[in-house]
C-alpha cells in the first residue's frame, strides 16, 4: 500500500472514543498544531486517505469539512487540501487577552458579570435564578426535540414582531387566572423582562426623565434606565408594600414618567403588595398622571393568597394604567428568553413595532418550547414542585442565617430570597467572598443609589453548600 | 358498565387521527366548546373516565392536565375537575378584534409589517428572505435536536452576555478568511444584525445626531434610528459604492457620528465596493472622524472578487474606525436571531454591557445550532448551494424583468436583489399589488427621506408564480 508523505500511520482505530471522523479531525488538527504539518503542505487526497486509513471517502469528506470549517485545512478548487496559516491569528488572541484586564468595579453591572462566571451554582447564594438542579433540562430538552421534528420550514422565517400566536393564547388564559383580561393582540413577548423594561422605559422617557423604583430593587435596571438617560428615584419598600406618603411626595416633586414595581415576590424581600397599598398606588398614579410597570416575573412562586395576600394592580386596574410584565427565565429557563408585555391593545401595537425596530423578532424556538410546556399541562405541576421544593428549605436557612447572628427583614412564608442584616459593609463581605469562589449580592447593588449597605440578599435554593456557611461563620457568626 | 351523566358515548378510537391523549382532549373541548358540557358541571372522576373509556388513568391525567392548561377545566383540590367559565375571557378577544383595525399606512414600518403577513412565499418578490425551499429546515431541525440531546443543564442558563464562546471562535475563523483579524473577545452576538445595529445607534448617537446610510439602503434601519431622535441622511449609492465627493460635502456639513454601509451586495441593488472607493471612505470618515458602520449580512452571497469586485472597510483598517456586523438571518434562519458585531476590544465590552443592560442575553440555543452548522462544515456547502441557485435563476429574471420594459439598474453577476426602473408610481403599484395578496417592495421605502420613487426591489428567488408574472405584465408591460 502506497504511503502519504504527510500521513504515515494508522491515525483511525474502531476502538477508540468518538466517531471515526472526530477521530481524524482530532488527528490531524494536532498534527498541525505540533507542527507536524507544515503550512502550506498539500493533504492526502480523499481517496488516498481513505485507501491509506482503511475508511470511507464520505468519512474523508466529512472530517476534511470540519477541519476546513475550524481553520486548519483550506480547499483550493482543483487542486486539493492544504494546511492553512493560522499563526497570525493565535497570536492576535494572545494580544487581546493581555490588553484586556478585567474590570473589577463594584457597580450595577458588576454583580451582572458575576452572575455569568462559571461558579459552581452552590457557591452563588447571591445568584438570582435557581441552580439548573432545581430546574427541569429535560423538560426543556424534550420541548426543544419536539419543536425540530414539527415541518421544519418553521424554524427558518422570522416569526412574528408580536410573538407566537398560540404562546399569547396560552398568556391570555395565564393572565386569566390572576383576573387580568387581555386578548392576545395585548400582549407581545419580548427577549425576557429585560427586553420589556427597555422598550416601556424607551418609549416613555427622554433623557432626563425621572423613573420611580422600589427601593430595595432588581439593580439590572438601574442601569438601564441610567443608560437612557432617565433619574433612578427610589421608593421605599416596607412589608407590604411602597410607603404610599413617601410615594406621593415623591410623585409630586419629581413627576415622574413610570413606577416600576414588583408587586409579588418582590426582589430581593420576597414581600408581597397588600390590597389596600394597590389601591392606594393606583391612585397617585392617577393624580400625578404616571404609568405603572407592574413586573411579576416571581409570578408562579406565589404561593396563593391563602399564604401570603397578594393584589395585583393589573387586576384593579385592567392594564389602563398598569403595564404588566412576566416572563419565564426564572421557572423554566433563563437561556429561552421568552418574557412578554401586557398592556392596551393601541400600546401593544406601539410597543410591537418598537421591538420590531429593535431586535425585528424574538426567537420563535423559544416561544414554542413554552407554549408546548403550558399548553400540555406540564408548566403547573413543575412551578408546584419548585413552590414546594423551596418550602422545605426555607425554615431551615432562615434558623441557619438567624443563629449566625443575621437578622432576616421579613419573615415572608413564600419566595426564593431573604433580604438579611448583616451587621457589617456587605461590599467588602462580598469581596472577600469572591476571592474564595462564592458570589454574594450586597445590598448597595439594590440600592437606586448605590449607597453603602449592610444588607444581603441570600437565594435559598443556593445554600447547599457547606463552604459558603462556613466562610459567613467565619465572617459574620 | 356504568355510564357519566356527561361522556356518554365512547370518545376515543385507536383508529382515528393523533394520540388518544389528543382526542380526548379535542373531544371534551369540542364538547365544551358547542355547550354540550356546562360551566361548572363536574367532570368524571379519572378513574372513572378511564374505566369508560377504556383507556389509561395516565391517559386521562395527562388529557386533563392540557384541559386545564387551556381554560377549559378547573382542577379543585380534593374535589375533582369542573368546566370553567370561559365565555369573559371569548368576548373580550372580540371587542379587541373590532377595535385595532389594521393600519394602513404605507411607511417605513408597513413593508416591515408586511414581511410577517402569512402571504405564500412564492408571492413575495418585494421579501428580503429567501423563499423557505431555497434554506434548508431540515439542517436547522437537526442542529436543535443535537442540543437538545447534550446535557440539557446547558439549556437552563442565562448564557453570557458576550455570546456563546465556541461561536465566537468560530467567527474569529470566518473573519478571518475575509482577512479581518479579530479575537474572540472582539466579538459580541446579538440578535440579527437589528440589534447590533440598535446597540451600536444607542453607543455612538444622542438625539439630534446625525446618521449616514446609503441612499438606497435597507428600509428598518431608518425608523430604528428616527425612534432614537437622529437624523438620518442618505449618500447616493452608485455602482462601485458611495458618491465620495457627496459624501465628503456631507460630512462637512452634517458631522455625522456614523455612516452605515453594505459594502459587499448592497441591499437592493447587490452592487459591492471597489477598493479605491474604499481607500476614499475611510479617509473621509478619519478626516470628519466618524466611525463606520459596515453592514455584512449579505456577505455569503458574494461569489468571490474574482466574478465580482468587492473590498471590505475592516479589512483595511482591521476595526479601528470600522465596526463590522454580520449575520445568519438570511442564509440559515431568521428565526434563530443570530448576528454579530466585530469591533475593537474596548468597544466590544461596552457594546457587551449595553447589550447586557436591553436584554441581558441572546439566547444560545441559537448560538449553539450556528456553531455547529459552521464547525461542522455543513454552512460552506449549504452557502456554494444557494449561491448556485441564485446563479441559476438571475439571468432568466433579468431578461423577463427588461422584457417588460423595466431597466434593471445594475446588472450584477451576484446577489439576490434587482434593483429596476418600473417607470411608474411604485408605491401605487405595490398597493395594488397587495390587494392581490402579491407584496413588492417600491423605491419609495430604500429612500432615507421616503421620496416618491419608481423603482422597485425585486427579490430575484420570489419570482418564481406566474400570477406575480401576469400582474406585472398587465401593469407594467
Amino acid at each position: 500500500m502506497r504511503s502519504s508523505p504527510i500521513i504515515s500511520n494508522p491515525i483511525v482505530s474502531r476502538e477508540s472514543g468518538g466517531s471515526l471522523v472526530e477521530q481524524i479531525v482530532r488527528s490531524v488538527a494536532s498534527r498541525i498544531d505540533d507542527k507536524l504539518l507544515r503550512t502550506g503542505a498539500r493533504m492526502p487526497s480523499i481517496r488516498q486517505f481513505a485507501d491509506e486509513q482503511q475508511v470511507s471517502r464520505f468519512t474523508v469528506v466529512e472530517a476534511y469539512d470540519r477541519l476546513v470549517a475550524n481553520g486548519y485545512l483550506e480547499s483550493r478548487r482543483g487542486s486539493g487540501f492544504f494546511v492553512r496559516e493560522r499563526a497570525s491569528m493565535l497570536a492576535n488572541n494572545h494580544a487581546v487577552a493581555l490588553a484586556n484586564p478585567v474590570a473589577q468595579q463594584f457597580d450595577v453591572v458588576w454583580l451582572v458579570r458575576n452572575m455569568f462566571r462559571q461558579l459552581p451554582p452552590q457557591k452563588m447564594p447571591g445568584s438570582g435564578v435557581l441552580p439548573h438542579d432545581w430546574l427541569d433540562g429535560e423538560l426543556v430538552a424534550n420541548g426543544l426535540r419536539a419543536i425540530s421534528r414539527v415541518n421544519s420550514s418553521q424554524l427558518l422565517h422570522y416569526g412574528t414582531p408580536q410573538g407566537f400566536m398560540p404562546l399569547r393564547q396560552q398568556l391570555q388564559l395565564k393572565l386569566a387566572e390572576l383576573e387580568i383580561a387581555a386578548a392576545p393582540e395585548q400582549i407581545v413577548t419580548t427577549s425576557g423582562v429585560t427586553q420589556a423594561l427597555d422598550l416601556v422605559a424607551r418609549e416613555f422617557t427622554q433623557p432626563g426623565d425621572t423613573i420611580f423604583v422600589d427601593d430595595p430593587a432588581w439593580f439590572l435596571m438601574f442601569g438601564s434606565f441610567s443608560i437612557l438617560g432617565a433619574k433612578v428615584i427610589g421608593i421605599p419598600r416596607l412589608h407590604d408594600g411602597p410607603d404610599v406618603a413617601k410615594l406621593a411626595e415623591l410623585a409630586a416633586l419629581h413627576k415622574p414618567k413610570l413606577y416600576i414595581i414588583n408587586s409579588v415576590m418582590h426582589n430581593p424581600t420576597s414581600t408581597s403588595l397588600s390590597a389596600a397599598k394597590a389601591f392606594q398606588v393606583l391612585k397617585t398614579a392617577e393624580q400625578h398622571d404616571f404609568m405603572i410597570v407592574e413586573d411579576d416575573i416571581y409570578c408562579d412562586m406565589h404561593p396563593g393568597t391563602a399564604v401570603q395576600p397578594a393584589t395585583r394592580l393589573a387586576a384593579l386596574d385592567q392594564l389602563n394604567r398598569v403595564i404588566y410584565l412576566g416572563g419565564f427565565s426564572k421557572t423554566l429557563a433563563a437561556n429561552l428568553r421568552v418574557g412578554f408585555i401586557a398592556t392596551s391593545p393601541q400600546l401593544a401595537i406601539r410597543l410591537s413595532d418598537r421591538k420590531m425596530l429593535s431586535t425585528l423578532t424574538t426567537t420563535e424556538i423559544g416561544e414554542r418550547v413554552v407554549y408546548k410546556i403550558l399548553s400540555e399541562g406540564h408548566y403547573r405541576k413543575h412551578v408546584d414542585r419548585i413552590r414546594g421544593k423551596l418550602d422545605s428549605v426555607r425554615d431551615d436557612v432562615t434558623k441557619r442565617v438567624e443563629n449566625l447572628g443575621m437578622k432576616v427583614e421579613y419573615r415572608t412564608p413564600a419566595g426564593m430570597f431573604l433580604w438579611v442584616e448583616t451587621s457589617c459593609d456587605s461590599i467588602a463581605l462580598a469581596e472577600k467572598a469572591l476571592e474564595q469562589g462564592i458570589l454574594l449580592a450586597p445590598g448597595s447593588l439594590f440600592s437606586p443609589n448605590q449607597l453603602p449597605s449592610s444588607r444581603m440578599r441570600i437565594n435559598i435554593a443556593a445554600m447547599s453548600d457547606p463552604g459558603v456557611w462556613a466562610f459567613l461563620e467565619k465572617e459574620i457568626g
